[in-house]
C-alpha cells in the first residue's frame, strides 16, 4: 500500500464514463488495461480482461449512471474478477454513483439502497473509494473502508471567479433545497457572497412556483446543487429567483443526469446557463447551447497518482487554477 | 420459525414473474402484499410496501431473468426494505435466476457471477431461498443459508408419461452437451430409458452439426436442458439426432430464456415440441405453434407451504400426479 | 420475534436516564429487571442482573449522554451480558445517544464516530434500536439492523398548538443553521406557518452575530433543533432574529445536553422559553425558569409496545393528543 | 504481494506429502522450514515451527488425504499458528484435498463438506490456495479467495502423446461417469480423438456390468478421471470397454487415493496401466507394477514461483515438454 | 427460541459418547433422532439422518474425544447439515472437547486451538455450546454465542460427602499443580476443608518427584483435575503427596481421557481410587478395580431441558442429591 | 509488512500514558506523530492528527488505565479515523489495558468484557497489539489478530538478582492467591528459588488475615502479581507472611493501578518495598517513599523495532541485561 512509484498501477475502464476514463489515461500517462465488457444475449455481463494484473492496484474508473443497475452490476462483476485474479488492491473511482440519494428512510419500509450500495461493494473486496460530490456527506460514513471524498467545487469557483471580473458583489449562490444549503455555502464562501434559499414546499407539485428565502433582487444567482436529474427543480427555482428580482441565473451541479426531457426543458428555461461537469457522460443528442461542461480529468488523475504514491490530497480541495471545457 | 399455520405468512410479488406469483397466491388462498416497484425517471430502482410486514415470513416471488441486472437489483433493494422494516424471515422464490451459468472460472481473470449473487442474498439478510433447476448442483454450496433445490422434472415426467402411452421403449433421453448429462439421466430412470448424447465440440461455431454419442436410431428422443438461450444447441442437437436416425425429437427444458430470435428459430426447427415451464414470463410475441408451456404454480405454492410449516419437502421430488399447461 | 402479548418483554435500566426508564416502566405496566450497574475501584463497569432473563425479549433504556464514554461502554457490556445471558432479542431504546454529530468527515484524518458507534452495537448482537430525533437522518443507515428513528416533533407541535390560539400567521419557525432546515419545515408544515433560517458563518467565532435570511419582523419565532449543548448557538440566533425584528424567541429542542454554563446563559438570553425532551436527564441545578420539559414516555411507551407486538408504528408520527410537563 | 525476489518465500510441510513437498523444495532451490508436527498421547495435535516466519509468504505443501481429519486438522492448526505468528500470506498448496466430493446435497439434509471445507480456510486466515484437478469445478467459487484450480493434464496428455507413436486415431479418451465428461474432452482435444462414456447406472451394485455410450470397437481406450478410490469403477469401466471391443485400456487419474484393496484389484483388472500422479502418497504396499506415477512437482513449484512473483500463470496449462515417472 | 414445551426439541448422538447419548435420551424420555454416522472407504465422514427436522431445536451429544480430529470434523459436519436442513437452532452439547489445554500461547509460534475450536463452530452456524468442566474458565471466551459451563464439582462433591461420614477434617483437597487450584479450592470450600497444591517443577521430566506446598501429614488427599490423559501427573502426585504422609489418596478428575497406559499405570499407582465421570467413554479394556465412574447424564439432562424451556440453571450448580455409578 | 527499515513506521500517544509513549519515542529516536486528542464541552471525544500518514504502519502508544472508558473509547475512535485516513497498519502497543481481569463468566448474566474489548478492536480494524503482563495468558486467545504477550518478569528478574547479592536461598516467591502462582513460578525459576502461596478464602472479608501455604520462615518474600488496585490484597499477603515468619516482605506487580487509598495503604504497611513498572501513570499524589518504578520503556521500544522489521521477538523474554528506574 505505500508505493514510491506508479510501478504496480493498472486503470480499468468499465462502461460507465469510457471517455473520462480516456482522458484521465491520456492525462496520467497511464494506458488502461486491454478489457473488455459486453452483454451476453440474455443480458448477463460478460468481463475479460486480457492483461495479468497480479499483484497491481487496479483502479476501476466508472460511473454508475443511466443504466444503474446494468452498470453497478458491471462494477461488482469486475471487482469479483479482480479478487480472484489477485490483484494487490482494488479501487473504485466513481465520478458518480447512483442510489445516493436514498440514504435514509422517509416513509416506513423504504430502503437505504445507498448504504447497500457500499454494503455490496465492500464485501465485494474493494479496497478504497474515489468519489465525488455524494448526495450527502454521511455517506462516506456508510462505508468502513478508506473513501476519499472529492468536490467539484474547486473547479466551479475557478470558472465563476472568472466569471465575475471582480464583480463579486453581484453574485448570489442559492440553494435550490435544503439539502443544498451546504454546497451553497461552501461556493458562497470562497468569494464572501451571499446566499439564499428556494424553499421547495412540495416536491411532489412540480407547477407550483416555490418561494425564496433571502435577498436576490437585482443579482445575478448561481443555484448550487449536487445534480439535475429530470432539471424540474433547478428550472422552477430559476423561475422563482426572476419573480424575486434577480438579474440573470446559473445552475451549476456536478453530475448531469439528465433524465427524460431535462436537455430541451433546460435550453428554454429561464436559466442564462447550465455548468456541469463530465462525471456523466452527456449524449450528443442532449447536448444544448446553454450547456458547459467542466472536465474533472484533472482533479481524478490527480487523486489517484496521490493514493498510488501514498500523498496527501488535502491540496485537492484548494480552488484550482484553472478548468478545461468539453 | 416453527409455525404451525401459516398467520404470519406474507407474498411479495415484484417485478420478475408477475403472472407465476399471482398464480401461486390463488393456489395458496394467500393474497399478495400490497406494494409497488418502479423506477425513477433515472432508473433508479423504488420500492413501496404499503401494508406493515413486521414480524412476517415474507416469501418474494420473483424470476432474475431479463432485464437480469435490473430484477438482481430490485431483489436485493426489497430485501434491503424488508430487513429494515423488521420482518420475521426473509425468503427468496426464485423461480430462475441468472448468472448460473459463471459458477466457475473457465478462464484466467474470469469473475465467478453465481457466487457473487448468493453473497450478495446472503449479505443482505436473506434467510433462506427456494431455487428450482439451477444450472449446476454445487450452486447450492455457493450459500451459507438452507436452499431449497427443486426440480421440474416430476412435471416433465408426467407430461412424457402421457405422451408415450406404454411405448416407453421407443423414448431415449437425450443430453444436448456434458453438463445435462444428469438431467436426461434422471428423466429416463423414470421410465427405464436408454440415453444418449450430443457431443458439442465447439460451442462457438455454431454452423458445424454435432455428433451423436449413442444409439438414436428409429427413436423418439427427448432433449434435456435446464434453460433454452437462444435456442442454438437445442436445434442443432435436433438436427444431429435426425441424421443419426432419430424419427421425432422433443426439447424438455425448465426455464424459457428465448433470448434473440430463439422462438422464431425454435418454431422451424426440426424439434416437434418445445417443453418449458413458467419459471420465466414467456411474452406473447415469444410464443409459438410448438411451445407448451407447463405451469410450476404447484411445486412452488407446495414447497411455499410446507416451509412455512417446517414440514417435509421430499414428496417434492416424487413425479407428480398431473400438470397444467398455461 | 412475533409476540401476541407482552409476556416475553423485560425492561433493563442502565445509569443514563433512570427516571425516563421508570416513568416508562409505570406507562406501560412492566416492571424493571432488578439490576444493579456500578464501578470497581478503577473505573471498570459492573453489571450484574438479578433475574434470569432466557428467552425474553430485552429492552435496554438508557441515553448515552454526559458521562458519554461511560455511558456507552456500560451500554455494550450489558449487552455483552444480556447476549451470553441467552435472551431472546436485544432492542437499545435510546432517547439520546453522543457521537451522532460525528457523522461524517469534515476534515482529513478525522473519524466517523457515529458509525463506529452503530458498528460497535451491531457487533454486540443488537437487534434493533429505538432511536428519538438522531442529528442527521443518514445515521439510520449506519445500521444494518432495524432502527425505529422516532421524532419528537408530535410532541413539541401539540405543545405550539396550544400556546398558538388559532393565531398560526404570528408564528415563524427558524432553522438555526443549515442542518436544521428539515426539523424546522416539518414542524412548520404542521401549521402552515413560514420558515427563516439563521446563517450561521463561522461557529468557531461566537461573538460574530449570524445574519437572518427570511422575513421575522413582527412574528414570534420558534428556533427549532435536535440538541442544545453549550447553549451558544440557540443564544446568538435569538439576538439574530431579535435584532431582525422578531417579537418572541422560543428554542424547541429535543435533547437539553446542557454542558459548559449552558443552563445559566440561557436564562439570562433573548429567549422566552426553552423547551426540550426528557431524553437527557437535567440535573436540578441545571433547572432554570424558562425551562419547559416534555416527556417522550408515552412516545417511546407506544414504540416499545409496537415493536414488541409487531405492529406498525406509522401512528407514533402523528401530532398527540397532549403533553405532560414535568 | 507484489514481490520481485523470492526473499520473502518460506515453504512449510505438514505431514501430507511430505515426498512431494522435499521434491518441490528441492526443484525450486527453496529450503523447508524447520517445523516438527507430531499428536499427543490423547491424539492432538502439536505443531512446532523453529524458525521465525514474520513478513514471510508461507507457503503450506500439504496432501489432505487419508487420515483426511486428522490431516485437515493439522492444515487448521498451523493456518491458526502462521497468522498469529505474523506472516504476511498464508497460501495453501493443496495437491488433493479430501471432501470434494461432497460439492452438493443429494438428498436431504446432506451436509456440503467441500463449502465447509473451503468455510473453514477462509475463516482460519487463508490468503490462497493453489489446488489441482479439485473434484467439480464449481468449488473453485465455494472460495472467495484467489484459487489457483491446476490441472494434470498437460503431464498425461504428454505422458500418451509419447505413448501414441502418431497413432492418435488408435485413441479413444473414456469418462467412466458423466462428471468426468468434460476431463476425456479436454484430453481428447490435444489429439483431435474421438470420446465414449460409460453409463454407470446405479453405483451401488458393483456386480453389474456398466453400459458403453460411444464406439470403442478396436480401440486403445484411456479412462480419465480425477481419482481412483476403491478402483471399482476404474475397473468395472475397463471390463464394459473389453466387452464393447476396445483392445487396451488404460487408466489415468491425478489422485491415487487407493483405498481398501484397490491396489490388488487394480494389478489384476483388466486395465493394462493405471498412471497416476504423486499429488497423494502412494504407500510401498499398495505400489504394483501396471502403476505409474507422474510427478507433479513440477507443476507446482512453477505454480509457487510466478505466484510469489506475480506472475501470469498462463503457461501452466499447456501440455508439458516432458515428465517424470517417480 | 422460548418454548414452553419439549415440542420443539430433538436429540442427536454422534459418536463421541453414544452410551451418554443414549441415558440422557432415557432420562429426558426424548428420542435419539434417527441418524447414522459412517465412514467411507478412503477416510472422509458420511451423516445421513432420516428424519425431518425443519424447525426443531436439535441438540448434538457428542464428546470431542479419541480419536479427536475425526469427532470435530463429525461434529462440523452434522452443524452443517443441520444448518442447511433448516432447523430451528444448533446446540452443541459436548461433555468434553479436545484442544482445550491449548489455550494460549506458550511458545513462539504456537496455534490457540481451543480459539480455533471455537471459532469453526460458530462460523458453522452453532447457536450455543453446553460443555462441562473445560480447561480454563476463559475458554467461555472464546466463544461469542451463549456458552453454559457446568461443572461436575456438584456430583464428586456428593460422592465424597458420603465417603467422609462427617469426618471432614480428616481430608485435604490438592490440586496437581498451578492450574488446578481453583477446583480444588471450590470442592474444599462445600467441606471447609484445607488445601495442598504439587509443585511440578518441570512437567518434562517424569522421573523427578514433585514436591507439596501446604501441609498433608496424616491426611486423606483428594487430588482433584478437570482430565486425566496419561495419568503421570496423578501417579507422581500421589507419590508425593504419601512422602509426604498422606495417609489416602484419591483422585478426582471429571475427563478419564486414559490415553497410552494410563489405565494400566493409575491401577498400580499409590492411588486408592481414580474417581472421573462418563464425560468419555472408557473403553472396557482400561477399566480397572480402582476406577469408579459417576454419571453426568442428570446433569446435562437437566441442562438440555431447563435450556430448552428458557429456564435458569443456577440449580445445577448446586450439590447433587445423589450420584450414580455406572 | 515486511519493511527493512523505520521509514515507514509513525507513532501516535493518546492520552493514556503520554510520559511512556515521550521516552519510546527518544529511545527509538522516531518522533510522535503531531496529533491532538481532547474532550468537547458533552464530553465526546475530538482527535486531530495533523500529519499525512497515507501508507504508514501507525504504533498506537496508550495505556486504557483510569479513567478507563474514556481511554478505551479514545483508542477505538483514534483507530477508526487511522483506518479511514488510509494507514498501511495499525498497531496498539498497550502498556496496560482495563477489564482484563473480567476474563470468564463467575455469575451467571455476567459480561465477558475483556473479550469484548479485544472484539472491538478488531472489529474497528487494528491489524495487531502489542499488550504486556495480561491478567490471563488466555486473553491471547481472544484476539484473533497477532498479539504480543511482553512480560515485565525479565526486568523484575534482573532488580531482584542486584538486590539478591547471591543469597537467592534466602528468597522465596509467592503468589498471592491462585491466579498468580504461574507468575512467582517463572520469577522462582530464574533463580532456583522456592515458592509459596497465600490462600486468600474469601475476598470479601478483607479483614480476616489469609493462610500461608508453604514455608517462609526467616525468608525475605517477594509477592508477585500483575496488578495492584486498592492494595488490599497485597497488605493483607503481606501481614500473613510477616506472621509465618518471613523476614521482609517486596510486591512486585507490573501494573501500578493504585486506586482508592492504595498508595496512603501501601506506604504504611507491612511491606518493605512496592516495585512496579510505568505501564500506568502514577500521578505524582500517589507516589511514596517504598514505591519503586521500573521502565519499561526499552522493552516496548525494542518490541516496537522488531516488529516493524519483521524480526523474531524471542530476544525479549531473557532477563535484561540492566533496569531503569525513574
Amino acid at each position: 500500500m505505500s508505493s514510491t512509484s506508479l510501478d504496480k498501477i493498472a486503470l480499468l475502464s468499465l462502461n460507465g464514463n469510457k471517455p473520462l476514463a480516456k482522458r484521465i489515461s491520456e492525462y496520467m500517462g497511464v494506458p488502461l488495461l486491454d478489457a473488455s465488457v459486453s452483454h451476453f444475449a440474455d443480458g448477463e455481463i460478460n468481463i475479460q480482461i486480457n492483461e495479468s494484473i497480479r499483484g497491481k492496484d487496479v483502479y476501476i474508473i466508472h460511473s454508475v449512471s443511466d443504466p444503474v443497475n446494468d452498470n453497478f452490476m458491471e462494477l461488482m462483476i469486475a471487482v469479483d474478477a479482480l479478487r480472484r485474479a489477485s490483484t494487490k488492491q482494488i479501487i473504485c473511482v466513481l465520478p458518480y454513483f447512483a442510489y445516493t440519494r436514498s440514504d435514509r428512510k422517509s416513509r416506513a419500509r423504504e430502503p437505504i439502497s445507498a448504504k447497500l450500495f457500499s454494503n455490496m461493494l465492500e464485501m465485494g473486496g474493494v479496497d478504497r473509494v474515489i468519489a465525488l460530490d455524494m448526495h450527502a456527506d454521511q455517506i462516506q460514513g456508510f462505508f468502513d473502508i478508506p473513501v476519499d471524498h472529492l468536490r467539484a467545487m474547486p473547479i466551479f469557483a475557478k470558472y465563476f471567479m472568472d466569471k465575475m471580473d471582480d464583480k463579486k458583489d453581484d453574485f448570489v449562490f442559492v440553494a435550490p433545497d435544503h439539502n443544498s444549503m451546504k454546497r451553497a455555502r461552501s461556493l458562497a464562501e470562497v468569494f464572501g457572497s451571499q446566499i439564499a434559499i428556494v424553499d421547495q414546499r412540495s416536491t411532489e407539485e412540480q407547477s407550483v412556483v416555490p418561494g425564496v428565502i433571502g435577498d436576490v433582487e437585482g443579482k445575478k444567482c448561481v443555484i448550487v446543487d449536487d445534480l439535475i436529474d429530470t432539471g424540474t427543480r433547478m428550472i422552477n427555482s430559476a423561475e422563482a429567483l426572476k419573480e424575486a428580482g434577480a438579474v440573470d441565473v446559473y445552475a451549476a451541479a456536478t453530475h448531469p443526469i439528465f433524465s427524460k426531457t431535462a436537455a430541451k426543458d433546460l435550453q428554454k428555461s429561464a436559466l442564462k446557463e447550465i455548468v456541469v461537469t463530465d462525471s456523466i457522460v452527456v449524449p450528443d443528442e442532449c447536448k444544448f447551447d446553454k450547456l458547459k461542461i467542466l472536465s474533472v480529468t484533472d482533479l481524478l488523475g490527480d487523486s489517484i497518482r496521490k493514493t498510488e504514491l501514498d500523498e496527501s490530497t488535502s491540496s485537492l480541495f484548494k480552488v484550482r487554477d484553472s478548468y478545461t471545457l468539453i
